[in-house]
Protein backbone atom coordinates (compact mmCIF):
# COMPACT_ATOMS: atom_id res chain seq x y z
CA UNK A 1 0.00 0.00 0.00
CA UNK A 2 1.32 3.92 -1.25
CA UNK A 3 0.82 6.81 0.43
CA UNK A 4 -1.69 9.21 -1.58
CA UNK A 5 -2.60 12.52 -0.90
CA UNK A 6 -6.22 11.90 -0.95
CA UNK A 7 -6.23 9.41 2.26
CA UNK A 8 -3.04 9.65 3.80
CA UNK A 9 -2.73 11.96 7.09
CA UNK A 10 1.07 12.60 7.18
CA UNK A 11 2.17 13.91 10.90
CA UNK A 12 5.69 16.23 10.81
CA UNK A 13 7.88 16.79 14.12
CA UNK A 14 10.53 19.04 14.19
CA UNK A 15 10.27 22.24 12.01
CA UNK A 16 13.88 23.70 12.30
CA UNK A 17 15.83 25.28 9.19
CA UNK A 18 15.29 21.62 7.37
CA UNK A 19 12.10 20.42 8.53
CA UNK A 20 10.42 23.75 8.00
CA UNK A 21 11.63 23.66 4.25
CA UNK A 22 10.76 19.42 4.02
CA UNK A 23 7.13 20.28 5.71
CA UNK A 24 6.44 22.52 3.56
CA UNK A 25 7.24 20.43 0.33
CA UNK A 26 4.69 17.68 1.65
CA UNK A 27 2.11 20.00 2.26
CA UNK A 28 2.79 21.76 -0.88
CA UNK A 29 2.34 18.07 -3.04
CA UNK A 30 -1.62 17.57 -1.46
CA UNK A 31 -0.71 16.07 1.95
CA UNK A 32 -2.63 17.29 5.20
CA UNK A 33 -0.24 17.46 7.68
CA UNK A 34 -0.33 17.22 11.46
CA UNK A 35 2.20 18.94 12.87
CA UNK A 36 4.16 19.91 16.55
CA UNK A 37 7.45 21.44 17.22
CA UNK A 38 8.66 22.66 20.81
CA UNK A 39 8.53 25.97 19.53
CA UNK A 40 4.99 26.29 18.58
CA UNK A 41 5.60 29.35 16.04
CA UNK A 42 7.40 27.91 13.80
CA UNK A 43 4.40 25.92 12.90
CA UNK A 44 2.46 29.27 11.92
CA UNK A 45 3.15 29.02 8.12
CA UNK A 46 1.96 25.66 7.62
CA UNK A 47 -0.76 25.97 10.01
CA UNK A 48 -1.90 29.19 8.07
CA UNK A 49 -1.69 26.92 4.99
CA UNK A 50 -4.44 24.34 6.58
CA UNK A 51 -1.46 22.08 8.96
CA UNK A 52 -3.59 21.08 12.33
CA UNK A 53 -1.28 21.93 15.55
CA UNK A 54 -1.13 19.13 17.78
CA UNK A 55 0.03 19.25 21.47
CA UNK A 56 2.58 16.45 21.80
CA UNK A 57 4.23 14.22 19.49
CA UNK A 58 2.58 11.58 20.62
CA UNK A 59 -0.68 13.71 20.06
CA UNK A 60 0.87 13.65 16.01
CA UNK A 61 1.54 10.05 15.86
CA UNK A 62 -2.41 9.23 17.20
CA UNK A 63 -3.39 11.80 14.25
CA UNK A 64 -1.04 10.86 11.37
CA UNK A 65 -0.84 7.51 8.63
CA UNK A 66 3.18 8.09 8.20
CA UNK A 67 4.85 9.89 10.83
CA UNK A 68 8.16 12.20 10.01
CA UNK A 69 10.82 13.44 12.55
CA UNK A 70 13.84 15.60 11.59
CA UNK A 71 14.98 17.17 15.45
CA UNK A 72 18.14 17.52 17.02
CA UNK A 73 19.93 14.79 19.07
CA UNK A 74 19.63 11.32 19.74
CA UNK A 75 18.50 11.98 23.14
CA UNK A 76 15.63 13.74 21.33
CA UNK A 77 14.70 11.14 18.57
CA UNK A 78 14.71 8.55 21.50
CA UNK A 79 12.36 10.23 23.80
CA UNK A 80 9.95 11.42 21.45
CA UNK A 81 9.83 7.69 19.78
CA UNK A 82 10.58 5.58 22.84
CA UNK A 83 9.18 7.82 25.84
CA UNK A 84 5.66 7.32 27.52
CA UNK A 85 2.63 8.36 25.64
CA UNK A 86 5.20 8.52 22.44
CA UNK A 87 5.06 8.26 18.60
CA UNK A 88 5.43 4.22 18.69
CA UNK A 89 3.22 3.90 22.30
CA UNK A 90 -0.10 6.05 20.39
CA UNK A 91 1.03 5.30 16.79
CA UNK A 92 -2.04 4.55 14.62
CA UNK A 93 -2.73 0.58 13.40
CA UNK A 94 -0.26 -0.11 10.64
CA UNK A 95 1.29 3.23 10.40
CA UNK A 96 4.71 4.20 9.18
CA UNK A 97 7.12 5.86 11.25
CA UNK A 98 10.52 7.94 9.52
CA UNK A 99 13.32 9.22 11.38
CA UNK A 100 14.87 11.75 9.23
CA UNK A 101 17.51 13.18 12.38
CA UNK A 102 20.78 12.17 11.85
CA UNK A 103 20.93 9.91 14.60
CA UNK A 104 22.95 6.91 16.10
CA UNK A 105 22.23 4.09 13.86
CA UNK A 106 22.02 1.22 17.47
CA UNK A 107 18.80 3.94 18.16
CA UNK A 108 17.67 3.26 14.55
CA UNK A 109 17.63 -0.35 15.28
CA UNK A 110 16.12 -0.09 18.67
CA UNK A 111 13.17 1.71 17.26
CA UNK A 112 12.71 -0.47 14.52
CA UNK A 113 12.29 -3.39 16.60
CA UNK A 114 9.91 -1.46 19.20
CA UNK A 115 7.79 -0.23 16.06
CA UNK A 116 8.03 -4.12 14.33
CA UNK A 117 6.49 -5.46 17.84
CA UNK A 118 3.77 -3.20 17.34
CA UNK A 119 3.15 -3.92 13.43
CA UNK A 120 4.43 -0.36 12.76
CA UNK A 121 6.71 0.30 9.49
CA UNK A 122 10.09 2.26 10.67
CA UNK A 123 12.39 3.82 8.47
CA UNK A 124 15.72 5.98 9.31
CA UNK A 125 15.95 8.25 6.53
CA UNK A 126 18.31 11.05 7.23
CA UNK A 127 19.31 13.27 4.36
CA UNK A 128 22.46 15.59 2.74
CA UNK A 129 22.05 18.68 0.94
CA UNK A 130 21.74 21.05 3.33
CA UNK A 131 19.85 23.91 4.08
CA UNK A 132 19.85 24.86 0.07
CA UNK A 133 18.58 21.43 -0.49
CA UNK A 134 15.68 21.07 1.84
CA UNK A 135 14.69 24.18 0.27
CA UNK A 136 14.45 23.22 -2.76
CA UNK A 137 13.40 19.42 -2.34
CA UNK A 138 16.28 18.24 -3.78
CA UNK A 139 17.80 16.09 -0.34
CA UNK A 140 19.70 13.07 -1.32
CA UNK A 141 17.99 10.78 0.80
CA UNK A 142 19.64 7.44 2.83
CA UNK A 143 17.35 4.78 3.99
CA UNK A 144 17.02 1.78 6.32
CA UNK A 145 14.20 -0.71 7.13
CA UNK A 146 12.28 -3.33 5.18
CA UNK A 147 12.07 -2.30 1.45
CA UNK A 148 7.97 -2.32 1.53
CA UNK A 149 7.72 0.01 4.02
CA UNK A 150 10.26 1.92 1.75
CA UNK A 151 8.31 1.48 -1.46
CA UNK A 152 5.03 2.81 0.67
CA UNK A 153 6.35 6.32 1.66
CA UNK A 154 8.63 6.63 -1.48
CA UNK A 155 6.19 10.04 -2.68
CA UNK A 156 6.42 11.41 0.73
CA UNK A 157 10.68 10.75 -0.09
CA UNK A 158 9.76 11.78 -3.73
CA UNK A 159 8.28 15.12 -2.46
CA UNK A 160 11.64 16.18 -0.53
CA UNK A 161 14.76 14.58 -3.02
CA UNK A 162 15.91 14.01 -5.82
CA UNK A 163 18.55 11.03 -4.69
CA UNK A 164 16.72 8.71 -2.81
CA UNK A 165 18.56 5.16 -1.80
CA UNK A 166 17.34 2.30 -0.15
CA UNK A 167 20.51 1.17 1.88
CA UNK A 168 19.92 -1.99 3.68
CA UNK A 169 18.20 -3.04 7.26
CA UNK A 170 17.56 -0.76 9.78
CA UNK A 171 20.33 1.44 10.83
CA UNK A 172 21.69 1.42 7.41
CA UNK A 173 20.38 4.61 6.53
CA UNK A 174 22.34 6.45 9.79
CA UNK A 175 25.32 4.70 8.51
CA UNK A 176 25.47 6.37 5.36
CA UNK A 177 25.29 9.30 6.75
CA UNK A 178 27.90 8.74 9.09
CA UNK A 179 29.97 8.02 5.83
CA UNK A 180 29.24 11.42 4.07
CA UNK A 181 29.72 13.47 7.07
CA UNK A 182 33.43 11.40 7.34
CA UNK A 183 33.86 12.64 3.82
CA UNK A 184 33.01 15.89 4.59
CA UNK A 185 35.41 16.41 7.34
CA UNK A 186 38.08 15.17 5.64
CA UNK A 187 37.44 17.76 2.64
CA UNK A 188 36.60 20.68 4.69
CA UNK A 189 40.19 19.89 6.40
CA UNK A 190 40.96 20.34 3.30
CA UNK A 191 39.68 23.74 2.44
CA UNK A 192 40.94 24.86 5.23
CA UNK A 193 44.75 23.80 5.31
CA UNK A 194 44.67 24.77 1.78
CA UNK A 195 43.16 28.75 2.13
CA UNK A 196 45.35 29.02 5.03
CA UNK A 197 48.18 28.39 3.09
CA UNK A 198 47.07 30.60 0.14
CA UNK A 199 46.82 33.26 2.41
CA UNK A 200 49.96 32.83 4.46
CA UNK A 201 52.25 32.66 1.77
CA UNK A 202 50.87 35.88 0.00
CA UNK A 203 48.45 34.38 -2.43
CA UNK A 204 44.90 36.05 -3.60
CA UNK A 205 43.05 33.07 -2.26
CA UNK A 206 39.99 33.68 -4.22
CA UNK A 207 42.03 33.82 -7.16
CA UNK A 208 43.65 30.27 -6.01
CA UNK A 209 40.31 28.84 -5.69
CA UNK A 210 39.99 29.63 -10.03
CA UNK A 211 43.26 27.44 -10.49
CA UNK A 212 42.11 24.60 -8.08
CA UNK A 213 38.38 24.48 -8.09
CA UNK A 214 38.10 23.14 -11.52
CA UNK A 215 40.35 19.82 -11.20
CA UNK A 216 41.36 17.24 -9.30
CA UNK A 217 41.56 19.29 -6.23
CA UNK A 218 37.72 20.52 -6.76
CA UNK A 219 34.78 19.73 -4.43
CA UNK A 220 31.26 21.02 -3.70
CA UNK A 221 32.29 22.09 0.05
CA UNK A 222 35.47 23.93 -1.95
CA UNK A 223 33.31 25.41 -4.19
CA UNK A 224 30.43 26.39 -2.46
CA UNK A 225 32.11 27.24 1.66
CA UNK A 226 35.67 28.46 -0.04
CA UNK A 227 34.14 32.02 -1.13
CA UNK A 228 32.88 32.11 2.50
CA UNK A 229 35.89 30.96 4.19
CA UNK A 230 37.73 34.02 2.50
CA UNK A 231 34.96 36.39 3.01
CA UNK A 232 35.02 35.58 7.15
CA UNK A 233 31.08 35.15 5.93
CA UNK A 234 30.34 32.57 9.43
CA UNK A 235 26.88 32.40 8.72
CA UNK A 236 25.17 28.92 9.57
CA UNK A 237 24.16 26.72 6.43
CA UNK A 238 24.80 24.08 8.99
CA UNK A 239 25.39 24.54 13.05
CA UNK A 240 28.75 23.85 14.18
CA UNK A 241 27.19 21.85 17.33
CA UNK A 242 24.90 19.88 14.79
CA UNK A 243 28.27 18.77 13.37
CA UNK A 244 29.99 17.98 16.08
CA UNK A 245 27.46 15.65 17.50
CA UNK A 246 27.35 13.55 13.94
CA UNK A 247 31.23 13.42 13.93
CA UNK A 248 30.76 12.09 17.69
CA UNK A 249 28.15 9.48 16.75
CA UNK A 250 30.73 8.31 13.60
CA UNK A 251 33.19 7.97 16.37
CA UNK A 252 31.38 5.92 18.25
CA UNK A 253 30.45 3.82 15.88
CA UNK A 254 34.00 3.18 14.35
CA UNK A 255 35.50 2.62 17.52
CA UNK A 256 32.94 0.09 17.97
CA UNK A 257 34.31 -1.62 14.59
CA UNK A 258 37.34 -1.13 15.71
CA UNK A 259 38.44 1.16 12.99
CA UNK A 260 40.22 3.80 13.37
CA UNK A 261 39.68 7.43 11.61
CA UNK A 262 42.05 9.62 12.27
CA UNK A 263 40.94 12.27 10.16
CA UNK A 264 37.07 12.20 11.43
CA UNK A 265 39.33 12.30 14.80
CA UNK A 266 40.74 15.67 13.86
CA UNK A 267 38.25 17.21 12.66
CA UNK A 268 35.96 17.01 16.15
CA UNK A 269 38.97 18.48 18.01
CA UNK A 270 39.66 20.75 16.22
CA UNK A 271 35.58 22.04 15.54
CA UNK A 272 35.42 21.35 19.79
CA UNK A 273 38.45 23.59 20.22
CA UNK A 274 36.40 26.47 17.87
CA UNK A 275 33.29 25.91 19.69
CA UNK A 276 34.73 26.15 22.73
CA UNK A 277 35.75 29.56 21.63
CA UNK A 278 32.21 30.73 20.84
CA UNK A 279 32.05 29.05 17.39
CA UNK A 280 29.27 26.87 18.03
CA UNK A 281 26.22 28.62 16.23
CA UNK A 282 28.86 29.66 13.12
CA UNK A 283 28.22 27.68 10.32
CA UNK A 284 31.02 24.65 9.55
CA UNK A 285 32.97 27.01 7.28
CA UNK A 286 34.04 28.43 10.13
CA UNK A 287 36.56 25.93 10.64
CA UNK A 288 39.34 28.47 9.29
CA UNK A 289 39.39 30.05 12.69
CA UNK A 290 41.22 27.27 13.91
CA UNK A 291 44.21 28.75 11.56
CA UNK A 292 43.80 31.59 12.21
CA UNK A 293 45.16 31.99 15.49
CA UNK A 294 48.72 30.92 14.36
CA UNK A 295 51.27 33.41 14.25
CA UNK B 1 56.38 38.88 -28.41
CA UNK B 2 54.64 36.13 -29.03
CA UNK B 3 55.05 33.00 -29.54
CA UNK B 4 54.58 31.79 -33.04
CA UNK B 5 54.43 28.38 -34.71
CA UNK B 6 56.01 29.34 -37.67
CA UNK B 7 59.32 31.30 -35.87
CA UNK B 8 59.40 29.42 -32.79
CA UNK B 9 61.24 26.87 -31.85
CA UNK B 10 60.22 25.07 -28.60
CA UNK B 11 62.10 22.62 -26.68
CA UNK B 12 60.89 20.14 -24.09
CA UNK B 13 62.41 18.11 -21.37
CA UNK B 14 60.52 15.38 -19.81
CA UNK B 15 58.48 12.99 -21.48
CA UNK B 16 57.17 11.06 -18.53
CA UNK B 17 53.46 10.12 -18.37
CA UNK B 18 52.42 13.60 -17.97
CA UNK B 19 55.15 15.19 -20.27
CA UNK B 20 54.87 13.53 -23.36
CA UNK B 21 51.08 14.03 -23.65
CA UNK B 22 51.52 17.92 -23.40
CA UNK B 23 55.15 17.74 -25.87
CA UNK B 24 52.38 16.29 -28.21
CA UNK B 25 50.16 18.69 -28.49
CA UNK B 26 52.50 21.17 -28.73
CA UNK B 27 54.02 19.54 -31.70
CA UNK B 28 50.12 19.49 -33.13
CA UNK B 29 49.59 22.95 -32.36
CA UNK B 30 52.29 23.00 -35.72
CA UNK B 31 55.28 24.18 -33.29
CA UNK B 32 59.01 22.29 -34.62
CA UNK B 33 60.10 20.71 -31.43
CA UNK B 34 63.50 19.90 -29.90
CA UNK B 35 63.37 17.07 -27.17
CA UNK B 36 65.62 15.32 -24.44
CA UNK B 37 64.50 12.80 -22.01
CA UNK B 38 66.70 10.61 -19.63
CA UNK B 39 65.18 7.69 -21.37
CA UNK B 40 65.68 7.86 -24.80
CA UNK B 41 62.98 5.29 -26.59
CA UNK B 42 60.17 7.58 -24.91
CA UNK B 43 61.38 9.96 -27.58
CA UNK B 44 60.37 8.11 -30.54
CA UNK B 45 57.24 8.86 -31.83
CA UNK B 46 57.78 12.61 -31.33
CA UNK B 47 61.04 12.02 -32.99
CA UNK B 48 58.99 9.86 -35.87
CA UNK B 49 56.58 12.80 -36.37
CA UNK B 50 59.45 15.48 -36.75
CA UNK B 51 61.34 16.53 -33.47
CA UNK B 52 64.77 16.88 -33.43
CA UNK B 53 66.26 14.76 -30.36
CA UNK B 54 69.13 16.61 -28.58
CA UNK B 55 71.70 14.94 -26.35
CA UNK B 56 71.06 16.88 -23.40
CA UNK B 57 69.02 19.71 -21.43
CA UNK B 58 71.52 22.28 -22.70
CA UNK B 59 71.78 21.20 -26.31
CA UNK B 60 67.81 21.55 -25.85
CA UNK B 61 68.11 25.05 -24.52
CA UNK B 62 70.77 26.25 -27.64
CA UNK B 63 68.64 25.28 -29.91
CA UNK B 64 65.43 26.63 -28.37
CA UNK B 65 63.57 29.73 -28.21
CA UNK B 66 60.97 28.53 -25.48
CA UNK B 67 62.54 25.61 -23.08
CA UNK B 68 59.79 23.74 -21.00
CA UNK B 69 60.70 21.11 -18.32
CA UNK B 70 58.14 18.09 -16.45
CA UNK B 71 60.90 16.31 -14.80
CA UNK B 72 60.39 14.49 -11.38
CA UNK B 73 62.19 15.95 -8.31
CA UNK B 74 63.33 19.68 -7.57
CA UNK B 75 66.68 18.10 -7.61
CA UNK B 76 66.40 17.07 -11.29
CA UNK B 77 64.96 20.48 -11.67
CA UNK B 78 68.16 22.73 -10.70
CA UNK B 79 70.64 20.56 -12.22
CA UNK B 80 69.30 20.77 -15.42
CA UNK B 81 68.92 24.56 -14.99
CA UNK B 82 71.53 25.55 -12.84
CA UNK B 83 74.43 23.25 -13.14
CA UNK B 84 77.16 23.52 -15.86
CA UNK B 85 75.95 23.68 -19.48
CA UNK B 86 72.42 23.76 -18.23
CA UNK B 87 69.20 25.96 -19.40
CA UNK B 88 70.48 29.01 -18.01
CA UNK B 89 74.11 28.67 -19.26
CA UNK B 90 73.34 27.56 -22.97
CA UNK B 91 70.02 29.24 -23.20
CA UNK B 92 69.10 32.02 -26.42
CA UNK B 93 68.98 35.38 -25.72
CA UNK B 94 65.92 36.65 -25.31
CA UNK B 95 64.75 33.00 -24.45
CA UNK B 96 61.78 31.96 -22.43
CA UNK B 97 62.01 28.96 -20.02
CA UNK B 98 59.20 27.88 -18.37
CA UNK B 99 59.39 24.67 -15.41
CA UNK B 100 56.06 22.63 -15.56
CA UNK B 101 57.27 20.20 -12.90
CA UNK B 102 56.07 20.69 -9.26
CA UNK B 103 58.89 21.75 -7.73
CA UNK B 104 59.74 24.36 -4.66
CA UNK B 105 58.64 27.84 -4.62
CA UNK B 106 62.16 29.09 -3.04
CA UNK B 107 63.91 27.13 -6.31
CA UNK B 108 61.47 28.48 -8.80
CA UNK B 109 62.30 32.11 -7.16
CA UNK B 110 66.31 30.97 -7.66
CA UNK B 111 66.15 30.16 -11.59
CA UNK B 112 63.62 33.18 -12.04
CA UNK B 113 66.91 35.09 -10.54
CA UNK B 114 69.36 33.55 -12.37
CA UNK B 115 67.12 33.90 -15.87
CA UNK B 116 66.94 37.41 -15.58
CA UNK B 117 70.08 38.19 -14.85
CA UNK B 118 70.94 36.64 -18.32
CA UNK B 119 67.72 38.66 -20.12
CA UNK B 120 65.49 35.21 -20.09
CA UNK B 121 62.29 35.06 -19.33
CA UNK B 122 61.21 32.43 -16.29
CA UNK B 123 57.85 31.24 -15.30
CA UNK B 124 56.89 28.85 -12.78
CA UNK B 125 53.55 26.86 -14.11
CA UNK B 126 52.99 23.72 -12.78
CA UNK B 127 49.86 21.59 -13.66
CA UNK B 128 46.87 19.94 -12.21
CA UNK B 129 44.56 17.45 -13.75
CA UNK B 130 46.86 14.34 -13.95
CA UNK B 131 47.47 12.04 -16.83
CA UNK B 132 43.81 12.50 -18.11
CA UNK B 133 44.00 15.93 -18.30
CA UNK B 134 47.59 15.65 -19.79
CA UNK B 135 46.35 14.05 -22.79
CA UNK B 136 43.29 15.55 -23.05
CA UNK B 137 44.58 19.35 -23.20
CA UNK B 138 42.51 20.01 -19.68
CA UNK B 139 45.14 21.12 -17.67
CA UNK B 140 44.66 23.98 -14.63
CA UNK B 141 48.24 25.18 -15.52
CA UNK B 142 49.43 27.48 -12.77
CA UNK B 143 51.94 30.28 -13.70
CA UNK B 144 54.24 32.43 -11.69
CA UNK B 145 56.51 35.25 -13.27
CA UNK B 146 56.28 38.49 -15.34
CA UNK B 147 53.14 39.28 -16.73
CA UNK B 148 55.20 40.05 -20.09
CA UNK B 149 56.51 36.87 -20.71
CA UNK B 150 53.29 35.00 -19.38
CA UNK B 151 51.41 36.59 -22.29
CA UNK B 152 54.46 35.45 -24.84
CA UNK B 153 53.99 31.92 -24.49
CA UNK B 154 50.00 31.76 -24.10
CA UNK B 155 49.33 30.28 -27.03
CA UNK B 156 51.90 27.44 -26.05
CA UNK B 157 50.15 26.93 -22.58
CA UNK B 158 46.58 26.96 -24.34
CA UNK B 159 47.87 24.16 -26.32
CA UNK B 160 48.20 21.92 -22.95
CA UNK B 161 45.53 23.58 -20.70
CA UNK B 162 41.90 24.97 -20.44
CA UNK B 163 42.20 27.14 -16.65
CA UNK B 164 45.86 29.37 -17.68
CA UNK B 165 45.98 31.51 -14.27
CA UNK B 166 48.84 33.73 -13.88
CA UNK B 167 48.85 33.91 -10.04
CA UNK B 168 51.57 35.93 -8.99
CA UNK B 169 55.16 36.91 -9.31
CA UNK B 170 58.31 33.45 -9.11
CA UNK B 171 57.09 31.01 -6.97
CA UNK B 172 53.53 32.00 -6.78
CA UNK B 173 52.68 29.05 -9.41
CA UNK B 174 54.20 26.51 -7.40
CA UNK B 175 52.47 27.63 -4.30
CA UNK B 176 49.22 27.59 -5.86
CA UNK B 177 49.83 24.13 -7.13
CA UNK B 178 50.78 23.18 -3.36
CA UNK B 179 47.08 24.60 -2.44
CA UNK B 180 45.72 22.20 -4.94
CA UNK B 181 47.90 19.28 -3.42
CA UNK B 182 46.79 20.53 0.16
CA UNK B 183 42.89 20.05 -0.68
CA UNK B 184 43.72 16.81 -2.49
CA UNK B 185 45.64 15.59 0.72
CA UNK B 186 42.12 16.09 3.01
CA UNK B 187 39.61 14.81 -0.01
CA UNK B 188 41.44 11.54 0.18
CA UNK B 189 41.81 11.26 3.91
CA UNK B 190 38.02 11.76 3.18
CA UNK B 191 37.49 9.22 0.54
CA UNK B 192 39.39 6.81 2.05
CA UNK B 193 37.70 7.19 5.72
CA UNK B 194 34.24 7.25 4.59
CA UNK B 195 34.52 4.20 2.66
CA UNK B 196 36.84 2.13 5.20
CA UNK B 197 33.38 3.14 7.60
CA UNK B 198 30.92 1.66 5.09
CA UNK B 199 32.45 -1.52 4.52
CA UNK B 200 32.97 -2.13 7.82
CA UNK B 201 29.77 -1.16 9.20
CA UNK B 202 28.75 -3.87 6.11
CA UNK B 203 26.84 -1.52 4.00
CA UNK B 204 27.94 -1.81 -0.03
CA UNK B 205 30.49 0.52 -0.62
CA UNK B 206 29.50 1.25 -4.32
CA UNK B 207 25.96 1.85 -3.64
CA UNK B 208 26.94 4.56 -0.76
CA UNK B 209 29.06 6.49 -3.30
CA UNK B 210 25.65 6.79 -5.36
CA UNK B 211 23.91 8.31 -1.81
CA UNK B 212 27.01 10.53 -1.25
CA UNK B 213 28.42 11.56 -4.43
CA UNK B 214 26.17 13.94 -5.53
CA UNK B 215 25.85 16.62 -2.25
CA UNK B 216 28.05 18.20 0.00
CA UNK B 217 30.39 15.17 0.24
CA UNK B 218 30.92 15.14 -3.45
CA UNK B 219 34.31 15.47 -4.92
CA UNK B 220 36.34 14.86 -8.21
CA UNK B 221 38.38 12.16 -5.91
CA UNK B 222 35.10 10.27 -4.57
CA UNK B 223 34.14 10.09 -7.86
CA UNK B 224 36.90 9.35 -10.08
CA UNK B 225 39.03 7.14 -7.77
CA UNK B 226 36.17 6.23 -4.83
CA UNK B 227 35.43 3.20 -7.87
CA UNK B 228 38.61 2.23 -7.76
CA UNK B 229 39.41 2.14 -4.28
CA UNK B 230 36.56 -0.47 -4.18
CA UNK B 231 37.53 -1.97 -6.85
CA UNK B 232 40.89 -2.25 -5.24
CA UNK B 233 42.06 -0.71 -8.17
CA UNK B 234 45.89 0.70 -7.88
CA UNK B 235 46.84 1.17 -11.18
CA UNK B 236 49.45 4.75 -11.12
CA UNK B 237 47.92 7.68 -12.85
CA UNK B 238 49.73 9.79 -10.65
CA UNK B 239 52.61 8.12 -8.49
CA UNK B 240 52.35 7.93 -4.66
CA UNK B 241 56.14 8.42 -4.66
CA UNK B 242 55.73 11.83 -6.39
CA UNK B 243 52.69 12.39 -4.46
CA UNK B 244 54.55 12.41 -1.18
CA UNK B 245 57.39 14.54 -3.09
CA UNK B 246 54.64 17.45 -3.31
CA UNK B 247 53.32 17.19 0.13
CA UNK B 248 56.84 16.95 1.56
CA UNK B 249 57.82 20.44 -0.47
CA UNK B 250 54.11 21.60 0.83
CA UNK B 251 55.12 20.78 4.51
CA UNK B 252 58.45 22.54 4.63
CA UNK B 253 57.15 25.24 3.12
CA UNK B 254 54.40 25.75 5.41
CA UNK B 255 56.63 25.20 8.60
CA UNK B 256 59.04 28.06 7.29
CA UNK B 257 55.69 30.47 7.23
CA UNK B 258 55.04 28.92 10.77
CA UNK B 259 52.00 27.63 9.66
CA UNK B 260 51.00 24.07 11.24
CA UNK B 261 48.52 21.59 8.97
CA UNK B 262 48.08 18.44 10.65
CA UNK B 263 45.99 17.15 7.74
CA UNK B 264 48.58 17.32 5.21
CA UNK B 265 51.04 15.89 8.04
CA UNK B 266 48.69 13.16 8.95
CA UNK B 267 48.15 12.11 5.11
CA UNK B 268 51.87 12.38 4.26
CA UNK B 269 52.75 10.33 7.31
CA UNK B 270 49.97 7.21 5.89
CA UNK B 271 51.41 7.30 2.62
CA UNK B 272 54.66 7.13 3.71
CA UNK B 273 53.62 3.91 5.71
CA UNK B 274 52.35 2.30 2.74
CA UNK B 275 55.25 3.41 0.34
CA UNK B 276 57.76 1.35 3.32
CA UNK B 277 55.24 -1.53 2.61
CA UNK B 278 55.72 -1.44 -1.07
CA UNK B 279 53.04 0.91 -3.08
CA UNK B 280 55.19 3.55 -3.68
CA UNK B 281 54.91 2.95 -7.59
CA UNK B 282 50.94 2.91 -6.68
CA UNK B 283 48.20 5.41 -7.78
CA UNK B 284 47.60 7.26 -4.89
CA UNK B 285 44.24 5.59 -4.51
CA UNK B 286 46.06 2.77 -2.72
CA UNK B 287 45.78 5.39 0.64
CA UNK B 288 42.88 3.11 1.30
CA UNK B 289 45.64 -0.06 2.46
CA UNK B 290 46.38 2.35 5.17
CA UNK B 291 43.08 1.25 6.67
CA UNK B 292 43.05 -2.18 5.37
CA UNK B 293 45.20 -3.81 8.01
CA UNK B 294 42.69 -2.67 11.29
CA UNK B 295 41.35 -5.92 12.62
Amino acid sequence: MTVNKDKTEVGFIGLGIMGLSMAGHIQAAGYKLHVYNRTKAKADELVAKGATWQDSPGDVAAASDVVITMVGYPKDVEDIYLGKDGIVDRAKPGACLIDMTTSEPTLAIKIYDAAKAKGLGSLDAPVSGGDVGAREARLSIMVGGDEADFNSVMPLFEAMGTNIQLQGKAGAGQHTKMCNQIVVAGNMLGCVEALSYAIKSGLDPSHVLESVGTGAASSFLLNNLGPKMIARDFAPGFFIHHYIKDMSIAESEADAMGLDLPALKLTKGLYEKIAAAGAREDGTQALIKAYEDQS
